[in-house]
């Protein structure tokens, strides 16, 4: 019996250390973007001087392109700027603003910026506030786990989805599938609240992590990858243009794979 | 002409940018170390006092036993502690210890600790000292990227494997076949360099790696995730024993298969 309550305290302990050891993770998190910031600042303006970069990296990027649709990417085409932000007091929610440049007719210049907050949530979709019961839940044998939420953020539609953009839509009984094919693009995303599953833009925390912890951090290394790759495919040209030459950094492809996993942020 | 060359300075400066990044990192992996290092020694201390605890976590892991000779499983279930330590000054160096008690007639009990260190590699197989030319090789145009080595470690091995066991074969020539199913065991691994691929141990990189950035880091989740499986399957039988039951800590099965990431080491 003494062999078992012991047994029991090292369990609870291990409980315990692992708290323990996800408080560290949290202020490790914090203590890499405070450090990250000012290099992520120097390098948005480095990036500013290098035309169509953020069109070079999402068109060329394996995953983006399976989050929104392919009609979408003439507008992607726009995006001059992609900037992630993260709270400084909690890093755990940040903020994707990305410039477009406008298309004559179509599309509308404009800055958007999307706020995500990390929000504990109990028994699926009973929502709490943002750490507010971290402590006072110990005693509590529901499971708690972490999601992102978000607010609708305004964004003009480029006039060429004027039938499927829900703001357009008068009657949305009769234009379910517009409004929702609408729901799917890129400016759904925009919408996004992760509280109506199945009626908004699907997978939308997915992509608002693929910006914060794919694109974002590794926003210079596809960029490398896929001047790479288009040096490859014209290596019988002649390519004299030092400025289109791929840039050399001290990485191998199977580093360029791992970055995911390095500089994720949770 | 200006143009361009405004554009070549420009990815020059997100070259070093990336460099800086990569500085960042590494100090943001030794403050986590220094952090967990006393956490991670609680720890040991408490699955000390857990019986079986390696044993359940080593046999219930999804990927590691794909490392090893199914034979072996009769030693790993001797594995009563494994421990990684990292370097304080280069936490891309660790070791991994590893305690077995002994088995009757066959196995002795024993503690072995096999060190890796991470080392440079330019072309392929010419190794450079650790960290010495990171700042030197700035101007070679030769992708360098960084890789796990090792030296041999002296470990007994059982009687049982006497047949396959390399230091007991008496003509390696004639069998050939025995020398390397036994560089395929747990105890083969003992001997992997990194230096003789084909010839040792297969994977003996990706076997330290699941140590120390998986196995050990998230061993405790591992022993929960495994007892709650138990207590599933014996949900329907009378089960009164507390200390049996699957211990409940604020995670869902989401964020354990997303742990490799966090608190991944490179």
């Amino acid at each position: 019996m003494s062999d078992k309550k012991q047994i029991a305290d090292a369990l609870r302990g291990l409980a315990d250390n692992e708290s323990a050891m996800d408080v560290v993770e949290k202020q490790v998190e914090k203590y890499r973007l405070d450090l990250l910031r000012p290099v992520y600042k120097d390098r948005d303006e480095l990036i500013g001087r290098v035309p169509s970069f953020w069109m070079v990296v999402l068109s060329q990027h394996s995953n983006f392109a399976n989050f929104i649709r392919a009609s979408d990417f003439k507008y992607v085409d726009c995006i001059d700027d992609v900037r992630v932000e993260w709270d400084e007091a909690n890093p755990g929610n940040f903020s994707v603003n990305i410039k477009f440049h406008g298309l004559e007719g179509d599309f509308p210049a404009q800055s958007v910026t999307k706020r995500f907050r990390l929000v504990k949530v109990k028994d699926d979709m009973k929502v709490s506030g943002n750490d507010e019961d971290r402590e006072s839940g110990d005693d509590d044998d529901e499971e708690e786990y972490e999601r992102l939420l978000s607010d609708p953020v305004d964004v003009e539609w480029p006039v060429a989805y004027d039938s499927i953009n829900p703001d357009k839509i008068q009657d949305k009984r009769a234009s379910k599938k517009e409004y929702r094919t609408g729901m799917k693009t890129l400016f759904g995303w925009f919408r996004w609240t992760g509280l109506k599953p199945g009626k908004e833009f699907p997978n939308g925390e997915s992509l608002a992590e693929l910006f914060a912890n794919d694109l974002y951090p590794y926003c210079v290394k596809y960029y490398i990858e896929a001047q790479r790759d288009l040096a490859d495919e014209m290596s019988d040209s002649d390519n004299d243009d030092s400025a289109e030459e791929p840039l050399e950094l001290p990485s191998d492809d199977d580093e360029v794979q791992d970055h995911s996993k390095k500089r994720r942020l949770e």
